[in-house]
Order: C-alpha cells, then structure tokens, then sequence
C-alpha cells in the first residue's frame, strides 16, 4: 500500500509528554502507517532525549521537531484538532467521534497541512491547548474506562485515519487561513477589546481563550483573514488614537 | 456507550508474550474498548507476574486465564481468528484486513464465543498457531513499516471491533443567526469603518456589498452573532468618544 502523498501533510502534535516510550511508540505508530512529521510541544527534555537516542529509533524521531510553544508548533496548519477520551468535558467546541472525524480530517490534508494533538499522559490537552483547536475528536471508548494510554491513541487515530484508502473528494471551499495567521487576528482583536473596554485590562486566561475559540469560528478564509486583518489594524490604531489625545 | 453484550464472548488471547508492559498494555486496551476475557498462552512467567502486580492493573489482568497450549484457549470457541501484519506470508489462510474481517467477527459474536490471537512480540504467531485459525486478518500498515507494537496492535484490532457503523449519529450544527441579526452586525461594522477611516465616509455601494459579503461568509451561528455584536457595539462606542474628545 503506497503512502498517499497527502499523509505528509500531517503534523501529529504531542503537547506535554513525560514518558519517552510514550514518544517512541507515537513515533512506531505514525511509520506503522505512514505518517512522518512528528512535533514535541515542551516535552520533558530527558524524555525527549532518551526517546531519540532509545534502540531503533526511527526516521520520524530524528526528524521531530520541538516548540516551546503550540501556537508555533500549528502556525502552518489550517486546521487543527485536538483529541480526547473524554465525553462531556464542558467543551466550547465542536466534538467529533474519531470515525466520523477523520473523514473531514482527511479531506482538509487533500489541501493543507492538519495539526493533530496529543495532551500529556496525566491530564490531556489543557484548556488554552484547545482554544487553538477547531474542534475535538473522541476516541470512543467506554464509559468506566477512558483514558487511553497516548500510544494507544495515537495508533487508532492514525489506524482510522489510514483506514480508507479512498482518496478524498477535493473540495472546492477557498483556501482556509493558516493558523499562525488566525492567531494575530485574534492578538489584535484582544487589544482592541481591551482598550475598548469589552475586556477589562487585566489579561485573564479564560477571557483570551473564549476570543481565540470565537475567531477560529470564524473558519476564515485565507483572502478574507487579510481583511479582517486590516479591519483590525485600523481600528486598533484609531482606538489608540483616541486614547492618546489630550484630556 | 454501554457495552454490547455480545462483547463479553470476545476471548483475546496473547501468545508467548515476553514484555510485562505489553500485557499491561493489551489489557488497557481491552477495558478501553469494552473486553473483558483476557487469556495468555505459555507466557513467561516472570512477564506475567509483573504485569499483575504492577501499579493500576486492571480487573482484566486480575481475571485473566492462563493455557499452556493454544488448543485448550481457543477450545470454547467457535471461530479463531489469528492477526499480522505482514501481508505475503506465505499463507495457506483466507486473508482478511481488519475493516472487513472486524464485521465477520463481530457477526458471529452475536452467538457464539470468538477466539482472537496475538503472537509473540519477536514472531508473531507461528505457522502451528496459525493452524488453529479459521483464517487471519490483516492489520493494513504500510510496506516499510509493518511490524507493530503488541499493545497498540491490540488497542487498534478492539477500536475496529467496537467500532459502530450502524448508529449514525446527527453531529449538531449550531443554529445559525437569522439575516436580521447579520444585518445589524453589518451596519455597526461600517459605521465603525467609516469613523476609523478604513472606509471613506461618503457611503459607496460597492464598498457596502464588500463588507456585506464578508460579514455573511462568516456563517455566525446566533450565539456568536451575539458575542460580536456586543463586541461590535463596544468598539464603536469607544472610537465614537474619541471622536468627541475636544480638539
């Protein structure tokens, strides 16, 4: 089974990994199925290092890359999905189970690169974490018993991702925006909001991550981000303006 | 997501495991996924040992059964099913891969106990293990890389297995916003292009049906068309003091 080309789209995220098996068999997983562009988002760095230096490591660990932070690891993707096991976390996003997300996964890959998470082994993606995603798909497992182990999971999300060899339908939907451009919509949109009054100064978690959520929503598409971008551009430098005339 | 009684007549049966970790792993994967039967043929001791003692072993390990010889762990059952990756052994077994096997088995589950086996993590199962097999499925990973990891081979084969196709479930798009509220979004906007100077304030028609566009390309569901009008009418608010402020 030849590995379709769109399979190099996709980038597998493991965000917060402590256990450097835990890397390897991600890394096992992904060449067990043809997938290659691994990135580590602050992982332990011992378990980094001893995941790459561990017998037979492959090719996909020695071309991992690693990020401080998400919003770079998923700057170039234009659509980015979280994971989890869990069913009514009180999620702000759309959920997906995993067969019927990985459909719509796979059509996007037929055009741009997808980011795929992974949270730690503990406690999974954090609330920031998702406030990057567009939406979350589940893995279904049963009820008395949901967390999965992270190379279980990574296994069966590319297992069902790899599943059909159909080659997707190309959709004719614009170009989507990538999200390192959706992020510096939302930056501008937040100072607007704050010196706006719509938020107070203060920089609080919850409020940044309910306005990142609500931008990428939006599903905007590449030409229409620059103008949004521009819109927001030019409001921030009005509302400046305002602040700074004398009283 | 109850499980399916038929479940419970699933026999996994590992052979000749030699990794502690990996029948940890396997009887993870089992309670993930809803199984419940666990038996082991000829393990080393020592591997199965430390597996149920070790820290968070399931009620699986605690109930599971060990057989000498393969023969006595599959005697109850109706149909065995052996796996592996490689796909041109030289097999004297009908094939299946995993997406069409998991239906057939699943099929007789409904009546009657199924045997399904893993081999060791060096070899797999043996050509005498694989004489017990009614036939063999086939986990469809890529060429280069075909050989998995015992617990994630597991984890997939049970993900397949419990996976359901039969109850399409409607994913629930939000309400979206009627026109009315669109409108009004779209009137605040320019009014707040104008008084920032990104649109002329001389009103032109194309200019208008540009914003007029952008606005409905957002597809606003009706609770975030709220958010944005609040955060619309905040903006505007604040450029419009600006604009107040004496000279």
């Amino acid at each position: 089974m030849p590995v379709p080309a769109e399979f190099d789209r996709l980038r597998v995220v493991l965000v917060s990994t402590r256990n450097p098996l835990n890397i390897g068999a991600a890394a096992r997983a992904m060449s067990n199925f043809g997938f290659s562009r691994l990135r580590l988002v602050n992982p332990y760095s011992v378990a980094y290092r001893e995941a790459r230096s561990a017998v037979g490591a492959s090719s996909v660990l020695a071309s991992a890359e690693q990020f401080k932070d998400l919003a770079e690891a998923v700057a170039d993707c234009t659509l980015v999905v979280g994971t989890t096991a869990v069913r009514h976390r009180e999620l702000q996003h759309p959920l997906q189970s995993l067969p019927k997300g990985a459909p719509l996964l796979r059509n996007r890959l037929a055009s741009s690169p997808v980011a795929l998470l992974f949270g730690s082994e503990k406690v999974g993606l954090s609330n920031r974490d998702l406030s990057f995603c567009h939406w979350v798909m589940r893995i279904p497992t049963r009820e008395r018993n949901i967390s999965m182990n992270l190379g279980q999971a990574v296994s069966v999300c590319l297992y069902e991702l790899a599943r059909n060899p159909k080659t997707p339908r190309q959709s004719e939907k614009p170009q989507l925006a990538p999200a390192g451009e959706i992020d510096r919509i939302t930056m501008i949109l937040l100072e607007v909001l704050r010196t706006s009054g719509y938020l107070t100064p203060s920089r609080t978690a919850p409020a940044e991550e309910k306005v990142r959520r609500l931008v990428r929503r939006l599903n905007l598409s590449a030409h229409d981000s620059q103008l949004w971008l521009g819109i927001l551009r030019q409001i921030a430098w009005k509302i400046r303006l305002g602040e700074e005339l004398p009283e």
